[in-house]
């Protein structure tokens, strides 16, 4: 840990501090309760804790619940150099991991920082070909980050470990096609489950194949048409890709962030009433049209991923908080009509940080905005305050605001705690307000 | 369960009699030693048995240890159209959800044969390019199978068994680099257990896109450079896999059995001792070479993976038990010999039923032998009662035999049982011969 650079370390307590809070803001999902009704009933002996929730669990389920809960909203980080959202799989089993057993605040984060990388890393080298053809990379590479993460807390042998390592790469799995439902969610929760369950497995002699990265019938070859497997181990010690990671002001998918900003930067411009919008033109990255060509929804989730909506909610709303991704923001009739009245070019010439805006009004004028460095990325970070102002928004949907307040300084000062159990302890409703 | 014919529903009951006799052969495999030391202390409450042990557990991790033990030696069924060991998913879950809850044998086998329709329809849509590119079929074929069979008790709606079958895809998962290590056998086990769990979320909302095999995203697309979804489809209520479904004589890699039965034919034939063998040259089926080619072996498990192990045990001992797979046998002097004087070289001309074996003695005399059609493929199946004998070589290892012949008779009249519960309960050693 002490090889550790500090803005590395720095890097990673904005990342759990930004975990926690997406943590919370989810905990109250549909998809929590859907997931604790179905599953409840084969729950272990209740030993651990669910960040935001009464409820106890099995480590094993409450990773998979945090996992569901801080990625739910799409509100988590995002490293965008592979597209992982790389912080829920890992830390989604290392608070449960914390919540039922010891550990000093400095022995999480480093095992944060080893399954975070190594997540990242085994990323990188099959990006961008794996992701491409349609594999939901936070799923497939998060599950070897909780199994590194965890097999270090576990202080796995070499062995162990490589046998660890095996039995992510070959539960490695989340599809694409899952986008706009509960599922997307399902896919860090269970890369977090299966993760920690690997390195249990592999801890008691439970053998995988050697070979489960680099074979020519193991993950890199079989999940990726093209490879690079250096990309694993070059720069150890140098290249952190903490220090590449970023946090998204919006709760959706990431590359409709440049819309949103622009259309929020219209909308405050004032320069006209939402009412009087006849027609938006959008030039996006290619990308988005692949990833959010949605225009006719119905759900809150797809929302998500409708440059349509995205680019409504901005001119209407001025905002793009966790409300609009309701249904009830769907079915909005001024996002409704300005959504349907908004169309979409994908160009080439437009990097994924860029947006081009166009707005027709119904008096002929027009109003246009371009997007060069879009809010959040990694050139235009948040802040620290800007960080702590996004936990605090979705915190308080779960905790009281002492807790909230308290909570804010126990992840800034994690690496200090001796046991990390005080800061889940925090996180978790007050038995009194739960009942 | 009235639409199914009579052949095909006797060809259900034949593999129930096989896939239970490979589970209780392999209920006491360290595999499932080390599962239950790892997971154990997550075991939910203990309403569910596993075939042949003492212990209970959760219904879900009943499904994973059933998966791991009539799958662990390689000795459960294959539809050669597909490479899929078919039963071993379904029926892990099924037997496991029987254990817990009350179900008619007539509505069990109708679960069993929809989620094994399922399964192999699923596979042949994608096979071969999906095997071929290092998918163990078996476990992301699986998935679906157990989905949908357990999705049919618990009586789905038509939208449930969508989301059902959306969260199979977007956990079909496992590697053919696994081969030779436990994890291969973790395949199965996680596919009934996840698509035991794909079912209990569906009932309770858990949504999952729409279009999750067809889809532009989905487990086609993804997992095969090409497949032909109208065989998904094609010729529902006329053709049935399970008509095309075989059982193994030899506990290991299918396409080593033309192989052993010839080497264990010029065994039987008594022309020469395998003492006086200087080497053995084999031609055979070109993906023989690509799954078996391993000849510096030290464990058991590769055995089963070794084509050359293959050829000396049929030559050396005249048979292929679960006892020739066991460490003890891979170090055997002889065996080792003669393994290591083994050559092969896969022939297209050499069909995957066909071997070509010619042994040449220190003497200078040679032995030749043609296989054409292997003992238990499609065209020389094994009889019934080639398949009780099989049962109870495996059956007799966990069970006292007054048990092992209760249990043939129970699985030959499975669709009779009021409650399958019956014949679970058959299965499970005595408590006091446990204790």
């Amino acid at each position: 840990m002490e090889d550790v650079p500090d803005d590395v370390r720095l890097e990673a307590r904005r990342a759990i501090l930004n975990f926690v809070g997406c943590a919370l803001g989810g905990c109250s999902h549909p998809a929590l309760d859907a997931t604790i009704r179905a599953l409840g009933p084969y729950f272990g002996p209740a030993t651990a804790n669910v960040l935001g929730r009464a409820e106890k669990a099995d480590a094993l389920h409450a990773s998979l619940l945090n996992g569901l809960s801080s990625h739910v909203h799409d509100f988590d980080d995002t490293t965008p150099k592979n597209y992982i959202h790389p912080t829920s799989p890992v830390a989604s089993a290392l608070f449960a991991y914390a919540s039922a057993n010891p550990v000093h605040g400095s022995d999480l984060m480093h095992a944060f920082i080893l399954g975070f990388e190594a997540e990242s890393r085994i990323g990188n080298s099959v990006y961008p070909a794996h992701y491409d053809v349609g594999w939901h990379i936070t799923g497939t590479a998060g599950v070897f980050g909780a199994a590194v993460a965890i097999g270090k807390l576990l202080r796995l042998s070499e062995q162990q470990m490589i046998w660890a390592i095996g039995l992510a790469a070959t539960q490695a799995a989340g599809l694409r096609e899952m986008f706009g439902s509960m599922a997307k969610s399902l896919h860090p929760g269970r890369a977090a489950q299966n993760g920690y369950g690997a390195a249990l497995l592999a801890r008691e002699g439970f053998t995988a194949g050697p070979h489960s990265l680099e074979g020519p019938r193991g993950f890199a070859a079989v999940q990726a048409t093209k490879y690079d497997l250096s990309k694993i181990t070059g720069g150890l010690d140098t290249n952190w890709d903490l220090r590449e990671n970023t946090y998204k002001p919006f709760p959706c998918g990431i590359v409709n962030h440049p819309t949103i900003d622009g259309c929020i930067q219209l909308h405050d411009e004032g320069s006209f009433e939402p009412e009087s919008i006849r027609a938006v033109r959008l030039r996006v990255a290619p990308l988005v049209m692949d990833l959010c060509n949605q225009q006719n929804i119905t759900q809150g989730l797809q929302g998500k991923f409708s440059v349509y909506h995205n680019a409504a909610i901005g001119l209407v709303r001025g905002k793009a908080g966790l409300q609009e991704y309701s249904d009830e923001s769907v079915h909005d009739p001024l996002i409704k009509r300005i959504r349907e009245n908004t169309s979409a070019v994908g160009d080439a010439a437009i990097t994924e940080d860029q947006a081009q805006i166009e707005v027709a009004l119904q008096d002929g004028r027009t109003f246009s905005k371009f997007v060069a460095q879009s809010l959040g990325n990694i050139h235009r970070p948040l802040t620290n305050r800007q960080l702590e102002e996004k936990f605090r928004n979705q915190a308080v949907l779960a905790l009281p605001d002492y807790q909230v307040e308290r909570l804010i300084e126990l992840c800034w000062s994690i690496d200090e705690l001796v046991d990390v159990n005080t800061l889940v302890q925090t996180a978790i409703p007050e038995q009194g307000a739960a009942a």
